[in-house]
């Protein structure tokens, strides 16, 4: 059974949704999850597939404990490898659910739904890196901003530095 | 490490969360988490006090995991005896996240927050077992409604029962 | 163009979304929804079927102003008495804010989703009378209760007064 | 009465909160709000200061309708030119309902919050105008963007056509 203890770090890894499952990114994700794991962390996702699914799988490589909180209100629909199923009812809403339940996020890839969550990582101060992401930059300086890692490894080492603090 | 496979069943305990730790029904929801631990079930409720702090005391009494859904956009608002924390920023709103979170659902005491709680139950068709809980008759007759039980361990063998369906 | 002051007073009408538009409940929430509009309120409701539907109608045969704040993410789910269209693709879950954007609130017959809805009203203190609809018991004594009418005329009376305080 | 037909045209206006009163970019989203009304759309915002305010009170002088979505559950957060209040107790979370309401989206200005809601604009493909705001690049090209405009007249123009399609 789990021992879940006051220190035991969450990392939420966001990311593109259709993603095809020999690609660069696909694999970044798995890599990613496999170091969370690695790492004895748990994995945060939205559930689904692409990325999310990728990072899963890696977690799971390892044997790490994954929790996938998700758009509809049915468990079903969370990929295989998902061990704790969050169903929300709140469609692309549950973005914000998905950065609130860890203390740091690794953001790989990712699309429009991706952008809500980055946007949720600023908008909550939750430590946010970035792989081969989004590039965004604010109309006027703002106090807190992503981060960029350029290999899975990096990424995985920036949140945990980043969650710690 | 945990072992959730495809049937690793999930109850939610709903209820009040401001009652005393030494009367009736704080006892009777530490028998309702006790025996789900006991079954290997998880534990889902709100993540706060009362029903929901007693529900997962009894859980971890047999080392069972447990899991917070709560209304805050901060961990720090569970109580001590929650594994999985899941901060919403939902507030009250949240109560149809535990509600969908599980399998089966106990609702024990309970005030304004465990009404919405029981109405959700009946929107997304969750096998519901009451135990001192609200009496509710609708206008007209619904498909489906609450069952009630008269003790902690009779609403976990119902619920278990239900969520098998 | 709309006169809003501080002091247009709305009113939501919650209740059920199926009803026959021939059945008494139908005109009862036809008559609240006349009534509202014609002491000058904003109606507010789910925009969709059923009571909401009849609410809206009653409204709009005097002129008034409907607020329908829908489940699904198109405006188009809206019935054809709604004014101000305010999707949320929140599903059931947006009943908590039918109840939130009102001063008062009349329960008029009423399913699942009704029973949360009063649980939220309850929840955030809000004035709710209840007309042939839920009738409902907490298991201990709680500050705030739904209070019940036994016409359309005496509900919206009973509104209008609760919502003054 | 408000005279609210099929076509009525709603328009949100996102963009910082914290704006001083005197400044370039709340002057813009004064204009902004001023052009949706003199055009006889509805302008919709998030209800509270910055951006939010100038483009109120932009609407209001040309005697416009106004809505504000809250992250409140009290319509008193709202500032004192928003005719329709819809609290929702969602905090941040609101912004989706924000871009939601309406046919067409002016960003202005903006911080964190801001992005939220541009990422919830290309989620639900909610035609989307920039006037000085986020610099936003995809990591892979996705198939509807954000557009810009350099004056607050060209952004409703825009909006306008944008919203017909």
């Amino acid at each position: 059974m789990l021992n879940t203890g006051e220190d035991t770090i969450k990392i939420s890894v966001i990311g593109g949704g259709n993603l095809k499952t020999d690609c660069e990114e696909y694999n970044m994700a798995f890599q990613v999850g496999k170091n969370i794991a690695g790492r004895k962390a748990i994995l945060v996702c939205g559930g689904l597939a692409g990325v999310m699914e990728a990072a899963c799988k890696g977690a799971k490589s390892l044997g790490g404990l994954t929790i996938g909180i998700l758009p509809t209100t049915e468990a079903s629909s969370a990929n295989r490898w998902v061990d704790i199923k969050i169903p929300t009812g709140l469609g692309s809403q549950r973005n914000a659910l998905v950065v609130l339940a860890s203390d740091a996020v690794i953001a790989i890839d990712g699309a429009e739904g991706t952008l809500s969550e980055i946007g949720f990582c600023l908008i909550y101060k939750k430590p946010l890196v970035g792989l081969k992401t989004w590039d965004i930059k604010p109309y006027r300086s703002i106090p807190y901003i992503m981060q960029t890692a350029a290999t899975p490894r990096e990424a995985v080492d920036m949140a945990f530095s980043l969650a710690a603090k």
